[in-house]
């Protein structure tokens, strides 16, 4: 019998790098975390990453067979296999697969984060089985990774799926790209932040985010003041979803997805922020579409599911083989 | 040497259905049209349809094998074949292809008629070579057709791609789908009108278009007015181009198509459409997409692109096996 096979799935972020080993079947065998140190050059990075990976392996599971590195990355790009511009490190060009190869004969592939989730979703997750799906991930900013005919969208320039900026309003909130109205400054843990802040300018109603410092509100604080019933804290998740269910629709017309799933820290809201996505979503479908998407939570295991949707790339690039 | 293969094309419409035999190369060897008849059943529509293709055929390349049917159709169904509720016709649902194999053991596929334009673009047209790309069809209203990983986009219902009921204002225009503000309500020859019919109700800028019965203002004479240099029909022009160049911008930050191919009776406007739309879809693309996307015409002869659109359906049918 061949020696069981396993992948290293790594996650790249502005501050830390978590890395692990992962089988066929999605179990996470060995996992470990180091800080990102993004200040200094990337060739110092992944130096580092190769001695501790190695180390995890040689540690924890050095009797199975490496077979493949994925990586997600911010602004990874899938055809070139590089980092170029990441919004969140300091770092303005690496070629992270030639980097790799320096270390690795086997196949390397890279792609970025929301990308990263999706194919996770496919062979480990809510979206097992799916041929047509959208991750959507609700972090600081908002990310998304479409699939369709069984395949990740990269687009022409492995650039695709950037739903976080479409635009809700040509004429609304500023956007760290520069534009305006893009849905990521509206739906996200940033934008429900803008939306409270907005709320918060007219004296009614009532709200326990009202006693706090403006910088002390987090989407974290927002989704505690929904669980007491907070009136105010209601209506920004309300609103939330409203502009997510709307673009939502549009995306719907675009790839008809069987199912759109909520991905990281805002979507952890649960019902506050699906029910009103789900109910303005269905609002703004075209006939043919309406009640047919599903939106569904991730089904991958929380706090490693990054690092499976990595691993989830390389294992879907070698069994393309 | 085998015998030359050559498939049959079909395109229904609401008033005439044009068919057509087509070889691998897209050469147009016999083609005929008759009246669609749709307010009559549909059995005896495809049963007229197979007598006038048999007739056809024998009288003017017998020699061939016909190797395939393929079918474009408003509210074509791909998964189903099948045609739903279609818009311009009074059948409620056909099987169109089990009714065909009455009398055909070959293939028989079907779309929509934006999908077969898509298809016929990347066979046969200006998409030759490429994975990526988006075909938008600007009639009376607005068809598209997304091409991703080389092939289209038929979504988990087959209903996918459609880029005209994506929203440009929730409280916009009323759209034939009981919706409103609906991009096919702005850009397509419909939506133009409209757009003069508001600018009308200025007192200025003067226009030879307020000599018209508004019954009589037209997309085709709003463009001979625009080659006047009419101030207002180039204002229709420009907000055309304003809100199809928005929208199309959200398209790309889905799929990152390499092209967008403006087909249709509108898209004949030539300059006109495509300086606005091109100007502002710049302006709304996010950074990195910016002056990557060709915004370009059809690559298919005039007159004969449906049919050639639903020939390329079946021949990348039969190229799969």
């Amino acid at each position: 019998m061949n020696q069981k096979e396993v992948v290293l799935g790594v996650d790249i972020g502005g501050t830390n790098t978590a890395f692990g080993y992962v089988d066929r079947d999605g179990n996470l065998l060995a996992e470990a975390v180091m800080p990102t140190e993004a200040h200094r050059p990337a060739e110092e990075f992944f130096a580092r990453l190769h001695t501790e990976a190695e180390n995890l392996f040689a540690s924890k599971i050095n009797q199975l067979k490496l077979v493949g590195i994925g990586l997600g990355a911010p602004n990874g790009n899938y055809y070139k296999g590089t980092i170029e511009q990441p919004p969140n490190l300091s770092w303005k060009y690496v070629d992270v697969v030639a980097t790799l190869k320096k270390w690795y004969t086997i196949p390397v592939v890279l792609t970025n984060d929301a990308n990263a989730a999706a194919l996770g979703e496919q062979l480990f997750g809510a979206a097992k089985g799916m041929k047509d799906f959208i991750v959507i991930t609700l972090g600081t900013g908002l990310g998304s990774g479409i699939v369709a005919n069984g395949e990740l969208i990269y687009g022409h320039d492995g650039f695709a799926g950037e739903i976080g900026h479409t635009i809700v309003d040509p004429n609304g909130r500023h956007c760290g790209c520069g534009r305006r109205g893009c849905l990521e400054t509206y739906a996200s843990a940033s934008g429900i932040c803008r939306t409270v802040e907005e709320l918060l300018k007219a004296p009614a109603p009532p709200s326990e985010l009202r006693a706090l410092d403006p910088k002390n509100i987090t989407s974290k604080r927002i989704f505690e003041a929904a669980q007491h019933g907070d009136t105010l804290a209601l209506e920004a998740f309300d609103l939330t979803g409203k502009y997510l269910g709307m673009k939502l629709a549009d995306s719907v017309a675009h790839t008809s997805p069987e199912a759109i799933i909520l991905f990281g820290g805002l979507a952890a809201a649960g019902d506050f922020i699906f029910t009103p996505t789900k109910k303005y979503m269905e609002q703004f479908l075209l006939n043919i579409f309406k009640n047919k998407v599903r939106l569904l939570p991730s089904g991958l295991p929380k706090g490693n599911s990054a690092i499976l949707g990595a691993a989830a790339l390389i294992w879907k690039e070698l069994l393309k083989k």
